[in-house]
């Protein structure tokens, strides 16, 4: 029984790392198409996100049935609740995505970032691609640095976040409501996407050393 | 044993009630201070918020005591399951009900309303808080037909967001970035405050059903 329950933890782990892997694609889909205008790319980040959305009802409606049949404790217990969680921040970082390459789509053949703002966004985007790439290797082996490396990435994106909104306030600033509209969203979004991560590093974090290690 | 388990379930119920009426109670809080440019209520709506977020994490403490406690499955255990992900759900309502509060903060003693929107802000405020109110009975006594009504008065929530970026958008919008800013976040926030409870009501169905209730 107990090499059935590690057996079926190990699976849990590896539909979570995919999952990871999949938002992290979608990102980076979806930065390039916001950023480059490809309503192709657009497509298929909109395309991924969805089959994210399934993967993880897939994988939840699999941890409650091991939850059912093991009734696990202490331990294995908080793994299982932590993985719920954890699919439904990877679930959302797709979404989050998705609504990028929604912006770029409503946008084609029009750009959606004024080139005043395209290196913030540029690197926005990267540091997101890097923060769930981050989390596909804290899913594989809870390295602990890594959970610090990603609050730091985290800080940064949430600089550049604020500078979005210092440069669309600011007197320099002349561009159509439209852009202001899509930068103000994308931006949120970028952010929401890196939040999740942290609350991600929080989880495993806690996994390694039981407390929550409480995040800003 | 079974008592002790039907008093502990009742227990979880009874918190996840009173969290969603804090929940409800932050929006009606933030809704005025964004209406009304009131920095007291903001003030008050944003300490609300933290202490919701503080109910969360202890219940959610609780439900993972309760799992390895009981050891429960089926339905117990998917009562318990969603009692976690309905925890998440009403700490996220609570914090972006924050952050419309936390926008009327920035702006005031200024509004961070234009008059020609005030009107669309007043109905998506007052959705809200009926939907939060809905979620406090769904909690209570797990009624399908008010699972309707909630994701009717989502779809008119999502027509007031749409409207707000048609005037945004329209010809006649002469407001500076700064109010595009505020409304296009308000907007969202408000929108995804409903969406929440939507994802509730399916949770709710679905321990009714035993079959989500897909909403869009």
């Amino acid at each position: 029984m107990r090499e059935v329950f590690q057996t079926e933890l190990k699976e849990v782990q590896t539909r979570l790392i995919e999952i990871a892997k999949d938002s992290t694609r979608v990102m980076e889909l979806a930065s390039a198409a916001f950023l480059t205008s490809d309503v192709t790319l657009a497509d298929q980040a909109l395309a991924s996100a969805d089959a994210i959305n399934e993967k993880a009802l897939s994988l939840d409606e699999s941890v409650i049935r091991i939850l059912a049949r093991q009734s696990p404790v202490s331990r294995d217990l908080r793994i299982l609740v932590s993985a719920l969680r954890i699919s439904a921040s990877l679930e959302r970082m797709g979404a989050l995505a998705g609504h990028i390459a929604q912006i770029a789509r409503f946008r084609y053949p029009g750009s959606a970032v004024p080139s005043v703002l395209a290196d913030t966004f540029k690197e926005m985007g990267e540091l997101d691609i890097r923060l769930g790439n981050k989390v596909v290797k804290l899913l594989e082996n809870t390295d602990l640095d890594l959970a610090k490396e990603i609050q730091a990435a985290d800080g940064r994106v949430d600089e550049l976040h604020r500078k979005v909104f210092d440069v669309v306030l600011g007197d320099d600033w002349k561009e159509n409501a439209m852009f202001t509209v899509d930068v103000t969203l994308a931006s949120r979004y970028h952010e929401r996407f890196a939040d999740h991560v942290v609350d991600i590093s929080a989880k495993v974090s806690y996994l390694t050393t039981g407390t929550w290690n409480e995040t800003e």
